[in-house]
């Protein structure tokens, strides 16, 4: 295992009223235990493709090929899609540099962009500045009739005819085999263009198909080893296959705290934490899994996302002085004696000399220490996950993680985990006013 | 006024038993009288210098005058900096075009980063990759101590003196102006490189810096008329000085909204989901304002930042189908007829032919319309802020709204809005982590 979770700061024997108690967590681990088993019978019977993933490795030449064939003489590759269809791709992507906050790419050549957001005015700027002629478009959509990214495709479509480039060299698409009486928007579009297409897996809805195509070409396209982020996965599932006591797979513990903590103590909120500029999106991919995984049927608890040490300045005032209602996940990433190393004389000259000598790799993890331990000594719940080297592998083990324990608080609280049957109302109602814009 | 606010759809007798009672709401108006005359009495006083940023013009030619100096001839500004130090300037820099979701920078020259977190692999890789040369540096820290903006300087003063480039060349300083008997260790570290020194406004803290230089000259860099920013907070505040009915004064009635629905109905949380690009370090900026100032004394409301549409598919399942536990807000920015025009035949080859001759902004302006009744429809209080036209007088006119509106909620819960008290604990135990790294 590359990543190590502790609970310690989150038992009420440790911190107090507001940890989870011995029985509760006793009685919230026998009950996932059930959803352990109903693992276990899904990966027998591939009723539930995500846990193949991890030993599937027929795709892999074919995504790889796929990613070299896009980057080839690329500058630009535009990733088109939504929601799940996104945030796992940008998580894998941010590893090799994709959108360091405040800094912007400093992955490898090609330039990778996720237009997620439906936003008039940037996607126009975007294609008028773009090198159509070297730009690629890949464009992911389940179903293939997401709105916004058919009209996004749509727009690019008529970009490139307008810029002489020929949509089947410049383009790639994603989304469900063609089933028999099933319309599919995006397919019948691009087919007509004789754009390739690739398959997305009709058995791993977006939020959950981060370690399919739609994740791992983006990732291949920046050079990452999609190999290892399949094995990593692999990791963070043998607890759940290898039939281990339920307090011992960590995702079902995790699970079990989670739920016990909202149920028992009012713990509304669950706060991630991420100490690594490296995780950012991470957080907002897990904002998504866990929003739309368990917000149903009046039941869930909302996520946040919050990136350390910045956060200490925004955040963690409300964390500690506000109300106990949060539930915290810090996610700690070793860095002490990386980056750049502080010299002595002018840590003095600025009255801080404890600096000299150190690096902001020491500082950051001081600070993820002092946060765990403020949080803790607060009576706040704590849940801490940490990686030693952030890697592939790592973040593959920590998709995985968190996707099991999604599933598992699911069962727990009485939920699909799979649906998002609150979304339609809008979907109609947006088609309704777009009629008479 | 350029943003329109309404909350009917937050009212009791519209969405029913999760809407504000009238009565509720009006006690709490009434309340919010105190707020307002307390806010007029610092105006004529000059006790709260925020008030009179609207106004100020004296300041705005050294502010332009600076970020004249800073950008000719560089290719690259880095702005140092963390929470409140940060957030307004990204939020302002993000109407020229800074750091646009999925795109990156769309803004003119010179390239602007906003190095607000401390991660040692992020500032390695910016500063080995950054042509020093042409790179110039802004350190602001409002008490010139803040441990991570420190070791960012004096990484940076390292840098260049190793590439040979003078830092009084290349670097400015913010912070508060120099008070004997008070240590300030960025004054001194930079004073003895003879970097030039801007003052931070020892009266403005840092989140609400936004309209001081802190937040203007990055805008300014960029090209933005910050005069106009300017006058745009004018607007804010001009129903408040006016002596309005409370009711008609939309800080007074959105702060007294959100503190009613919090005590009476328990919506914990508050979300803030704006349906712009451009708005998208708003919603950031947002979460430290509210979090960092009501959070105390077990106080507060938790703010949670969204992005339409794409949090359509991220967060509103959870939204509509979980607890009923949050306020609404959601910001649209008027984007009928805006970005690229659909295609009819391709429309039709999508078969989706209703969105054949419409733009990218007509879709996304269904959609915010379409969730903001969605919510109302299924019970969920929303308050709508309708920006006709997004500019540097509307963008100013929202911040000093949201301002205004925090240090009145503020009031109603009897929290300081100015103070911080609970982060020094992790300060100190992580100095004391750092010194056995």
């Amino acid at each position: 295992m590359a990543i190590q979770q502790s609970i310690d700061n989150a038992l009420e024997k440790t911190i107090g009223q507001h940890g989870i108690g011995a029985d509760t967590l006793s009685a919230a681990l026998a009950r996932a235990g059930g959803a352990l088993d109903w693992l276990r019978a899904r990966h027998a019977d591939g009723g539930l493709p995500l846990l193949r993933l991890p030993e599937k490795q027929d795709d892999l030449a074919v995504i790889r090929d796929a990613a070299r064939r896009l980057a080839r003489d690329a500058t630009d590759v535009v990733m088109l899609g939504t929601g799940g269809s996104s945030l796992g791709g940008q998580t894998l992507a941010q590893l090799a540099g994709y959108a360091v906050p405040g800094v912007g790419a400093l992955s490898a050549p090609p330039r990778l962009h996720f237009i997620d957001n439906l936003d008039p005015l940037s996607f126009e700027t975007l294609l008028a500045k773009l090198p159509l002629k070297t730009t690629r478009f890949v464009s992911i959509s389940k179903s293939g009739g997401t709105a916004e990214t058919l009209m996004q495709t749509i727009a690019a479509l008529s970009a490139l005819k307008q810029a002489g480039v020929e949509a089947r060299e410049a383009m790639l698409g994603i989304t469900e085999p063609a089933k028999s009486g099933k319309r599919n928007g995006l397919r019948d579009l691009l087919g007509h263009h004789q754009v390739p297409m690739h398959e997305h897996d009709p058995g791993v809805g977006g939020r959950f198909s981060a370690l399919t195509n739609v994740g791992l070409l983006p990732a291949a396209i920046l050079g990452l080893d999609i190999g290892a982020i399949r094995r990593g996965a692999g990791a963070a599932l043998a607890p759940v296959l290898a039939n281990r006591k339920v307090a011992d797979v960590p995702a079902a513990l995790g699970a079990a705290l989670a739920v016990a903590l909202a149920e028992s103590k009012s713990k509304t909120m669950s706060v991630v934490m991420a100490y690594s500029d490296r995780l950012e999106r991470f957080t907002r991919w897990y904002v998504q899994l866990w929003a739309e995984s368990l917000g149903k049927n009046g039941k869930g608890t909302t996520p946040v996302a919050a990136l350390g040490p910045v956060d200490q300045h925004s955040q963690v005032q409300l964390y500690l002085g506000g109300p106990r209602d949060k539930l915290f996940t810090v996610v700690s990433v070793a860095g002490a004696g990386l980056g750049p190393r502080i010299d002595m004389e002018l840590a003095k000259l600025a009255g801080e000399p404890e600096l000299g000598g150190k690096t902001i790799g020491d500082l950051a993890s001081a600070e993820a220490r002092a946060t765990t331990e403020t949080l803790a000594n607060n009576g706040c719940p704590v849940r801490t996950i940490h990686i030693a080297r952030l890697d592939e592998a790592s973040l593959g083990e920590l998709l995985m993680h968190f996707m099991l324990e999604t599933i598992i608080a699911a069962h727990l609280l009485g939920v699909d985990a799979f649906d998002q049957p609150a979304v339609e109302e809008g979907k109609v109602l947006a088609k309704k006013y777009l009629a008479s814009a």
